[in-house]
């Protein structure tokens, strides 16, 4: 264990680019990290106590580690064995005694920080402070809650020692090795586990990789290298159920499996193409790359219109947009929840702006930012974006 | 040759309610009749003349049937041969002399007529007046110019006891048999070839016949029995060519085969899928039966902007009747041209009336009217539209 250490950590949120619904019929999607980032700085302390602080949902906790110590026995037979288990979940709930008032998020954050903490550190427990901050909105399918985690397994692996700091060459940012990447994202992936039940592993390997991969059948394929696109993400804050437009999309296909199984087909070819796309602009951009990409984001977007995963507000994005040239589709389960448009390297500022202003007044959140981000990272505070060095109060 | 004679004819327009476009690829298209349609009086006269009047095209002509027969040795070789030569359009042309200010509709009009009148008629040239006057828009792709051919085959063919008046008994409208309709199509289609150069023949033989007829690999096949459907019909007026389209369509299917590919399969089933449901209608209305057609409806207009046949003006209809609840696709070859709107028995008349006005307000023009039209009709002058009677002047 490494005592009187500052580490800041960060992990990019998740699109799905292309494949969103149609992976769950055995289709290809193509999920890229998007650089609205968590962040976590852990200092260790030396009072015997742990605390952790997520000004994002307003939980604040601190415990004294001999407590936690308690329940290393429920940890001790499977310790290591990196897979909550009931008997884990029913003790950390017993020690944590949330407050009636405790939302949901709250507690599953609180759990899944508890269970990486005792599962990784063992009897090695550090004294800390932990604050993490994200620039993602929760629920709104970005994976937040992996990048909490990735960010959370990533710090704790780094501070118990058994990752190592790959900061020592002072460099501003920098990651681990790839072992390293795939230690952390597997324990990011347990707590996800905590927080979501089943999760497909997407999102905390898009936390821990970054860049974009491909997800089909289970199998998540990492894309060598990618390059970096200009993207407005645009939250309708429309409130849908992912597992009642899943459900449709698969009425629907049992209804209609002549007219909708070719459409999955279709997406999976434009989710291959994109793939292709990605991959050549890497060696170098052609005046077709940005052409072909906003040709796959329309087709996709009226694909998904059909499949009934649309919604009036995803249209409106998709009028705004349209009408400065710009083109955007739906990412994630659709019925609300978000879109991408995508914007050229040459994309006049102004319109930017013009277009940003105007999906704000529909009701909408937007930010300017890009996909293809970097994974899970690690920062000197210098390199810490303005935003989240006051935020951390440095 | 029937003397003091004077006939009323009818025929349909015609849309495609599914398959343009994907059956330039092979798959099947679902044409139907429009009852907006064309009306033929022809009306013996004695005096040795023989005139046409257009009103819609502005086009009067009438010339001596002894001129016309000067025109018969050139038709002498193949006369009845019904296949419009080279030479007879020449031979026509000449005899013409369309004077410099003459639209091509305008000549091809009265070439179709001429090419039929001496074809048809042979040695026994009528005198006679024909007045033509059409419900429908011309060049917008709803059949107009084969609901022309189809009133002139069908009346020549009668006024020559080529066949048989249906009307003879006394029934107020009524149609040919099967054998005679046969016969109509044939040459209603040589005058289509005069027209269009190489038409497919399914405007004539929607003109024909009416009600719905499937078409695929240029093999024409009549539905048995179709309801009859309430629609609006909506003219963008936004002009286009169907040559550049039908090719934008192939390119995008050269670039993307494996995304388009599928699309046009799709497209294959809805018409299937719409077929079986129309014939399922004859047997008696179920709850489902709208639903499924207005649900096909939206997803071919979705899979027509895939293939890139859309335009801001349909998708302004679509937005329209949306709004109220209903349901439009682009019919024939998009880029603007008319949309279908899908009524229900049910649908409130006033909001139809709203949506008309909004339509025309966003300068289209609009009809309700109905497909799964008759085909080829007589009629009695008491059973004529008042329109079409005030136009006839009777």
């Amino acid at each position: 264990m490494v005592f009187d250490k500052e580490l800041f950590v960060s992990a990019p949120g998740k699109v799905i680019l292309h494949g969103e619904h149609a992976v769950v019929h055995g289709k290809m999607a193509l999920a890229v990290g998007l650089n609205l980032r968590t962040f976590l700085r852990v200092k260790t302390r030396k009072d015997g106590k742990i605390s952790i602080n997520l000004p994002n949902i307003g939980t604040k906790q601190c415990w004294e580690v001999s407590q936690l110590h308690s329940l290393l026995p429920a940890f001790q037979d499977d310790l290591k064995q990196a897979r909550p288990s009931s008997k884990h979940l029913e003790t950390l709930r017993n020690f944590v005694e949330f407050p009636k008032e405790n939302k949901e998020t709250e507690s599953l954050a609180l759990l899944a920080f508890l269970y990486l903490y005792v599962s990784i550190c063992g009897r090695d427990m550090p004294s800390m402070d932990v604050v993490v901050w994200s620039q993602l909105p929760t629920g709104a399918g970005l994976g937040s809650s992996a990048a909490y985690c990735v960010c959370l397994a990533a710090s704790l692996l780094t501070i118990c020692g058994i990752i190592e700091d790959p900061l020592q060459h002072n460099t501003k940012i920098s990651s681990w090795t790839l072992t390293e990447q795939e230690l952390i994202n597997q324990w990011a992936f347990q707590g996800e586990k905590i927080i979501h039940g089943n999760p497909s592993g997407v999102d905390n390997a898009v936390g821990t990789w970054g860049g974009a991969l491909q997800y089909q059948s289970e199998i998540i394929t990492q894309m060598d290298r990618v390059p970096m696109l200009q993207i407005l993400l645009t939250n309708t804050q429309v409130p849908r159920s992912t597992k009642v437009l899943v459900a449709g999309v698969k009425d629907k296909l049992l209804k209609f499996p002549d007219i909708i199984g070719p459409v999955l087909s279709s997406i999976h070819a434009i989710s291959q193409e994109c793939q292709r796309i990605l991959k050549d602009m890497t060696s170098g951009l052609s005046a077709d790359h940005y052409p072909i990409l906003e040709e796959l984001i329309d087709i996709n977007q009226n694909h998904l219109n059909v499949i009934g995963v649309g919604h009036p507000s995803l249209d409106k994005i998709c009028q705004v947009t349209a009408s400065h040239g710009l083109h955007s589709k739906l990412t994630g389960a659709g019925g609300g929840g978000c879109a991408v448009t995508l914007l050229r390297p040459d994309t006049d500022p102004n319109i930017v702006e013009t277009v940003k202003q105007e999906l704000i007044s529909c009701g909408f959140q937007c930010w300017e930012t890009s996909i293809g981000a970097l994974g899970v990272s690690i920062h000197l505070p210098s390199s810490l974006p303005a935003d989240i060095r006051s935020e951390f109060g440095i």
